[in-house]
């Protein structure tokens, strides 16, 4: 497999993308089109402009790009293509829209046949086990929490330190995510923005410029380096 | 009916319960006796537990607490309980138990016959129409996101403003409650931590030391003041 999960599409100051070109370039090396999936993206945005942002960031790479709600046939265009992007958004809407069209077994069989995917933030999400670590919120419901499971663990984008200075009994990020293992026995990785976890064949590490916090049921987090190998 | 949905069960620095003291005295007000839902709470700490926590803060106002977890029959103990409690915790799994136990309707009922209901967090969420505008991560997959609907619309608890110095690309609180009412038609009452909505018969108006921020399909977002009537 050749896969490339990024904690977000845009640094806070920076250009969509941008931060992660040079990869992206390596991971789709070979491709001259891809397909995007727009669905994560609720409001503000259309499907069509959602697909012009993406597209207008390939150019500069030389790759075209179509979005997946461009065609007539879906599951056709997914099996056709050399490539593929889901951009980030709301994981439900996304994981919701993409089970209700059966679209979710298609793409994950062609990218474990060793088609390049790549996902942003929600995008992301749906490349691990399943979306009960996202940080979005429910404003739909999926017929099913279950995702691609490109990797054999769950991811958290965004992942967000506690911040000591709010005054705020919300729980934190890491609260949540050990309540996850207290129901679920699946490691969770923690992408902080700036790293992503790339995938070449059977090898698995997470990558950027930060440390990755990982939670497993029975340990206390950890925090592990870039280029790092992730075995669970 | 005779209802208070709070937004936290603790204030920063505080002790639980504590800020809100007199207003669940009126409550409660004639019940020696009441049935704490410790449903949401997913680890480091039992039912029993987190019962006895609720116990003891009642104790001081001589109201007696049961745990829905004690009892045989929820059902009947649910018809035969004179008030209710649900404390706060994970959504999901409040949800989740109270739809499989089939104990929702029957909570329900009661309520609108008059019995007194509080909830915290959590427990407010589900006095809403739907649990759409949680802020909990879906740790589990409930059979369906329906709540009681005590109150004609949605609760956002412990609403946070957007921080300007946060350099983090996650969504706000506010784009994500934008981004339900894309899909959803359903006003979204915004609690600050400090506030809480109290229903007294037909009225329901917004409480506490904050304002409340309110979220209408069409509308920009509106501030409101403590003791103002909420009609939609």
């Amino acid at each position: 497999m050749n896969i490339l999960l990024a904690s977000t599409s845009t640094l806070f100051g920076g250009q969509y993308l941008e931060y992660i070109r040079e990869e992206i370039i390596k991971l789709f090396n070979g491709a001259d089109e891809i397909i995007f999936v727009p669905f994560a993206r609720p409001g503000g945005i259309s499907h069509d402009e959602y697909t012009d942002k993406a597209r207008s960031f390939f150019s500069t790479i030389n790759i075209k790009v179509k979005g997946l709600h461009e065609f007539d046939n879906p599951v056709e265009a997914l099996n056709e293509a050399k490539g593929y992007f889901t951009g980030g958004g709301n994981t439900f809407l996304l994981v919701k829209t993409l089970h209700e069209q059966g679209l979710l077994p298609v793409l994950k069989q062609n990218v474990e046949s060793g088609k390049p995917y790549m996902g942003a933030s929600a995008g992301s999400n749906i490349g691990g086990l399943n979306m009960r670590t996202t940080n979005d919120m429910p404003i739909v419901y999926p017929p099913s929490f279950e995702c691609m499971g490109l990797v054999p663990f769950n991811l958290n984008p965004h992942y967000l330190d506690p911040n000591p200075e709010l005054h705020h009994n919300g729980e934190t990020r890491e609260t949540r995510i050990l309540e996850f293992l207290t129901q679920n026995d699946t490691p969770v990785v923690g992408l902080r923005e700036g790293n992503w976890i790339r995938r070449i064949g059977d090898k698995i590490t997470t990558e950027g410029s930060e440390l990755t916090r990982i939670f497993e049921r029975g340990k206390e987090p950890y925090e592990i380096e870039a280029g790092s190998e992730l075995k669970f």
